[in-house]
């Protein structure tokens, strides 16, 4: 069952808006479904680590699926409430907190545009462990990563 | 033996200019010694991930660990050779790649400064490994890390 | 392109024989291919790490993991080298080191006989980087884990 | 405070006993203390990963710093409640889960006995954090980790 469209366009605005650092990043969502989260940055100066390269910054990397994952569990937990009003369900983003990430860097992630994809592995009462990856614009796998959330 | 003046300048510039990123988020390196270095970041409003209690996101921290772990690892490469000419020891930086990377979230990050802290576990021919620490004004410890970087 | 049965049976020989402590967890090879691996063990009572639950130790299950990343890899550069004869392609297994592991524990550990697997998703010539899964008999997934290599 | 004898008997009882994969690798607690625990095993054939070598399983490290996390959780959970009986604070260990662990291998581990230490780097009321570390018989540091565990 997709989300209501007010539930959507609310978590949207928190995640792209109101957490300043994804508004720095440039983070927007594509597609935010109970079972995986999609999302785009595109690339600007300000994102580089490698000047000689033009490569993005691994900390970009690793902020985005960071966020991604927290976002993944956000969804999975509002599919679980699907009777709450979407406000009740969204004072549940304000819970959550990162316990641990990891992030593999595969290949040197240049180009244009870069996607990211995160999937809950498990979300238990107390704790999320999430799955994540990022690519570029050709859909070549950059970067992989795995979080634990607490979710309470 | 403390490293010369001049490769410190010039490695402070790269770091805190010419990589984009680490500018974005205000990296300022303290001290850069051959077993290790620090760095501090003052909060500001774009740096923030929980709008309701102001902390710093998630994603600053791990950024700035993947940041510091390489710090550590070019400091350690630069004192293994210190008959080269700081230019030529700078070169390596250009090599560098994170593997991997693992950042433990341990207290929610708020205050007006905050202190990121790296020293390699190990340098080899072909991959370093480091741990990092990342401390509120307070000297509380927020968040620590490990990260593999391929050195040749 | 299946590999020569000449080539299998001397790496599961390996694997299963002369590395005695897969040999202590009783890791039985299933399917060795060019793009992943599968493995079986049977639950023991001296792999138990829950008393009260009679749960498979989590050790094992990490054990299990970071052999079954090393095997992928394994299987990976022996699909790189087709020309080489089996004996010299395997001499390569003697070179391979863990650099780093991370495993997620997902659920409890239970059930007759737990099945591993593991994919290589990045094999460069220097570091090749792993995702592993490991699942109990009825299929659902127990734990995942990402690890990085040394294989030159 | 150090603790009761009692409650060091018990818990090294069921460390070392009744944990039978503990057993397997020969996991000998040597120091149980609020603020850290150590061990040691010592090297037999079946511990073995690397046969030409004659190296520890990488297997025994990462089985071993999970299983020194969680004693280092339970000993600090044993410090916060002196007031109940070694048996009533014994049970906490039982819902102790291990939610993921990263190890670092630094060098190959080789000779007659191995140490493990690991500290407790956070405890909250629902997740805890530690730190590990392995070293040879000479404490020179083969390999790091870090877990977070579960603890209600």
């Amino acid at each position: 069952m997709p989300f209501e469209p007010d539930f959507i366009a609310r978590l949207k605005h928190i995640f792209e808006e109101k957490i300043s650092f994804n508004k720095v990043i440039g983070l927007r969502i594509d597609t935010l479904e109970p079972d995986g989260v999609t999302a785009h940055i595109d690339m600007r100066p300000e994102l580089v680590g490698h000047y000689a390269h033009q490569r993005l910054h691994g900390g970009v990397i690793s902020a985005t699926l960071d966020a991604m994952g927290g976002l993944a569990v956000m969804a999975a937990i509002g599919a679980r409430h699907p009777d709450e009003p979407p406000e009740t369900r969204l004072l549940r983003f304000g819970k959550l907190g990162t316990i641990d990430l990891r992030v593999d860097y595969l290949r040197p992630a240049t180009g244009p545009r870069f996607i990211a994809r995160a999937e809950v592995m498990r979300l238990g009462s107390r704790v999320a462990s999430t799955r994540m990856e990022f690519f570029d614009a050709e859909q070549r796998l950059l970067s992989t990563g795995a979080a634990a959330y607490i979710v309470s």
